[in-house]
């Protein structure tokens, strides 16, 4: 139905529309694809903070606040399959070893961030500026509350 | 509020973050973000696939098709800057320069997959398996629509 060209970078991420269940991704199509949610978000968040430090537009929030939101509520722990401590993506990964033993340490920043997303997207459709501003600085905390934890210094 | 390593491929990501709108964004940050959403979106049409075509499972299928729906929604026609018809973002990018040109082209494949992707989140909230399973392949035709026009063979 879906007609793909020869392998490439964008080949790769259409090798899992043939009917690869995420547990059976090649490591480096896992990291790459976690490494896209987090890039595609941090598009979002800066977005979000352009509007609160300037102009407000709130189709721009809503629209932004909503892909996070939905990357938040995806599973994407899922990506970190057992073999992808090390390897490349994208790029190298910088996931520390700790995330794959630290389960309940893990677990509380992901869920910390998770209700900050949705939070986020909650506000920013009722357009209250101020309070969109409160809560993206709540949700800039969640993320770095497991950049610290879980991400190398480096990156 | 938000402390930064030193620059690197995820590090570029968050230059965002200190407030740059996407207009103003460098050319190989713009390639890479948009690369970012295609690749978190074939993640999620793999899932979808998975589902319709093995055991269903009605949550799964609602994240993926809320990300869909998110990212499909946030405007990310403006990473499709001036200047960034060629060059590398996470790997060269496969855009037509088309794309470019063919303004009344791009706002129909586009509109295509926006209704396409609010309805498959609409119907995947509903549960009904055959349904999302029709409105999968709708979807999927509406991502060819653009590949076919806009996207570089090798791609």
């Amino acid at each position: 139905m879906i007609k793909f060209g020869k392998l490439s970078a964008i080949g790769l991420s259409l090798v899992v529309l043939s009917g690869v269940a995420t547990a059976q991704m090649k490591p480096e199509d896992a990291i790459a694809t976690r490494q896209a949610g987090y890039k595609f978000m941090a598009w979002n968040m800066g977005r979000i903070k352009m509007n609160v430090e300037g102009q407000y537009n709130k189709d721009e929030v809503t629209q932004a606040a909503n892909v996070i939101q939905a990357i938040a509520n995806s599973s994407m722990g899922k990506l970190y399959l057992p073999g992808t401590d090390k390897g490349k993506g994208f790029h190298e990964t910088g996931v520390k070893p700790e995330l794959f033993s630290d389960k309940e340490g893990v677990g509380k920043v992901a869920k910390e961030f998770n209700v900050a997303a949705n939070e986020m997207a909650r506000v920013a459709a009722t357009g209250d500026a101020a309070a969109v501003k409160e809560q993206f600085s709540k949700l800039g905390k969640s993320c770095k509350g497991c950049h610290e934890k879980f991400r190398k210094e480096e990156h």
